[in-house]
């Protein structure tokens, strides 16, 4: 298996890429793939082949993939699906360690014995091949971009797999928009030769991910993918969100990319057996991965609630109860020391009202004060919008609070809510930024750490 | 009853308001409260009194209530709580009708002699009391924001209820953010005497608000609500959030508003037979209120699903399994009819996959088709950012085919997912601006629809 590793390696980090059906015409996907290649800053070589254009993109162009001077790792091939076999043929001859196949009209329109085809001379010279029937590959620490997706992908230690090239596109634009960071955007389209399980061995190994996620419809082997998941998930987080799970989905799903879904109960079990974490939507498989990818596996299931608003605070223990998230029954103690930052209306116990008067200095004090205590495991760290401290100074205390307990050395996960309007969002923002896990409603925070605590128990860390 | 209608006509659309406690200093709830009175655009008169100062913001001070020389219908109370009973005898000596009384140092922290005192003096003149412990009311239709909350509240038909002030405050941020369209927010604080089933006949009768949301603790009298709410929501829907719902949380609720909070399932038991819709979160709560103040009723169960996207098709189906919306079994002739919208490769059963190929048109010609059809009850409509299709000019497709259908004569509710990242958030914004509820995930669009179906079920539109 660490011949995939290497292998893949080629895909991810390749010190020359080919495109090969690079376009002039901007709007063309040859010709997109090609500027996100440039502009997203790919340092090694890069070959448009086309043999009617001489220039692209200030880029020389070559007739044919033969005609590339150098060693080609990657070639990205987008032409028409039935000129695919003759140009892997050269790719072959050329020596191209791995291929993207970008064009569509394979085995999701039926026509399976193209596929066959490509395979076996993928086969016959050892090329590796992603696709066909995607939208391309991005690898962060490459700067490789070899997508017709969005370019300015955030960089960052989650990995995104998806298996629909649309919702590929999509889940591109809303990373960048909500500043998700990703060391990974891989389509698997067709997956006739490279398939979930591989790019599990692949990122199970690469030191620039912390967390990979996969937008699932089928599987062809499953049993290969649940028996290298539950190795992978004892060291990285592996969330999928496997859609198709009602009868009349999985049958939508089925006419959409040819999978056979499956009973999907099989795979609800299957996941829970090999340690995945299943989610339902995008909100769930982003929030969950953006706090896995940040924060220390949870140790100790004690959580404790911090926040200024009552409501918030019962909202916070409402899920907390619904997902798993054991709250801390603090001692006289810690309640005592809570009790140093909230005014005398307020509660120390938990949740930890600070009350509407609350101040940075409350938020930073019975934040740090959780931190130290060792009665705690997790924090949970809600704020409603108030007129006595600004969004930004709340995140900012809270920031320093993690920030000082780092430096003596608690470590220790933490989730946080903020509720308002744009200016609470700014400081969500920063705080995400800065690592910290921010949501716009206590729930999310709140199942996001059920999340954590369901994998930190899976991977031992957690009894 | 009627008689609690036409008194609360005094708070939400009173001829002239009093601020007590009115203050120079900005940031002093007491100004910032004169301020938004001020500077939403209030029409009638504004009174603040204050014995120390002559003008406040422009206006004069008058020293006492009982030296202004007009009526006066709401008095907005904001002085220490021990100084309430005084000026509230000054209120009635006056004649004031209503009063919403911010200051708080009552009930919630166990005072509850003071909250008695104030209740005799309010019954002796017939005054109503908002309060105590609120942040203050808001009607947009009388440009009334007599609330130290964000100021720019959004005109719409959606009525906000809150126990808490803090989530108040935040969630009055939220939907200015969101542009979620409110009629009124209320701060119900300890309700010593206006309560929800109060308030419930008001927005009964009021036309201006089509859907009233509630953030609700605890009750009162649970039977009064119970009753009112099963004759308002045959008329208009009615959701509510009532956290609580766990032991623990019940607890901090208690504690947090001395709300007798109630084993938790016989409420949610109440609310099923009162037809009131239950939230979970606060997103699920604007998520649907949206739809309804927008959307008619769903008058046949038989959604179909119009997209651009195999893989977001197949979680809305999901999804609809999930929250009880049937999907339509299109007839041969619907299906012929979607044909025309599609490629050869798309499929025109239900999901309706226009594929990545889809322009406006064939959005266009998909969602009017689907008004068209007297076999589709509800449409939902979900795209993926393409390069092929600009998500504004999507959006204009989907308000087109609404507009012209309606024009037509087909009216029917939508509701619309848009996945990607920033400029599909703005179309989704235009969308929300135009009545056509959109939303950034799938799930919650379905969900939405979930929601309206079971109020159709509920008032007797929907068998």
């Amino acid at each position: 298996m660490a011949n995939v590793v290497e292998q893949l390696k080629h895909l991810f980090m390749p010190k020359s890429v080919a495109v090969i059906g690079a376009s002039r015409h901007p709007g063309k996907i040859g010709h997109e793939i090609l500027r996100n290649l440039i502009e997203y800053g790919f340092e090694g070589k890069i070959y448009p082949i086309n043999p009617t254009a001489e220039e692209i993109l200030g880029l020389k162009v070559y007739p044919s993939i033969l005609d590339v001077p150098d060693e080609v790792d990657l070639a990205v091939i987008s032409i028409p699906a039935h000129k695919v076999p003759h140009v892997l043929e050269e790719c072959g001859v050329k020596g191209v360690k791995t291929t993207a196949i970008i064009s569509s009209g394979f085995g999701e329109i039926g026509n399976v014995e193209l596929e066959r085809e490509v395979l076996d001379i993928a086969r016959k010279y050892g090329i590796r091949i992603l696709g066909p029937n995607i939208i391309g590959v991005v690898y962060t620490p490459s700067k490789l971009n070899a997508s017709f997706g969005p370019r300015d992908v955030v960089k960052g230690n989650i990995a995104f797999l998806s298996q629909s090239g649309a919702l590929g596109i999509a889940l591109m634009g809303w990373t960048i928009t909500e500043e998700i960071g990703l060391s990974a955007v891989v389509s698997l389209g067709n997956k006739i030769d490279i398939d979930d399980a591989d790019l599990l061995e692949f990122f199970y190994e690469d030191e620039n991910t912390r967390v990979i996620t996969i937008y699932m419809e089928g599987l062809r082997d499953g049993r290969k993918f649940m028996k290298v998941a539950a190795k992978v998930t004892k060291k990285k987080p592996v969330i999928v969100l496997k859609s198709g799970r009602s009868e009349r989905g999985a049958k939508a799903a089925a006419s959409h990319t040819g999978s056979l879904a499956g009973a999907d109960r099989i795979f609800d079990a299957a996941f829970k057996q090999s340690g995945v974490l299943r989610a339902i939507t995008f909100e769930d498989m982003f929030d969950w991965a953006r706090a896995l990818a940040t924060q220390p596996p949870v140790r100790m299931n004690e959580a404790v609630i911090i926040t200024n608003g009552g409501g918030a605070g019962v909202m916070a223990t409402d899920a907390a109860e619904e997902y798993g998230v054991n709250l801390l029954e603090p001692s006289p103690k810690l309640i005592e020391t809570f009790r140093k930052y909230m005014p005398e209306f307020g509660s120390p116990k938990n949740p930890v009202d600070l009350t509407g008067q609350a101040d940075a200095k409350s938020y930073y004090g019975a934040v740090k004060a959780a931190f130290e205590s060792e009665e705690v495991g997790a924090i949970i760290v809600l704020y409603c919008r108030t007129a006595v401290l600004d969004p930004m100074d709340m995140a900012k205390a809270v920031m320093d609070a993690v920030k000082d307990a780092k430096e003596e050395g608690y470590v220790k996960p933490i989730v946080v809510n903020l509720l308002g309007g744009e200016d609470t969002i700014k400081a969500s923002k920063e705080l995400n930024r800065k690592g910290i896990p921010s949501y716009p409603i206590p729930e999310r925070a709140v199942k996001t750490l059920g999340a954590m605590i369901k994998w930190s128990k899976w991977a031992g860390y957690l009894k």
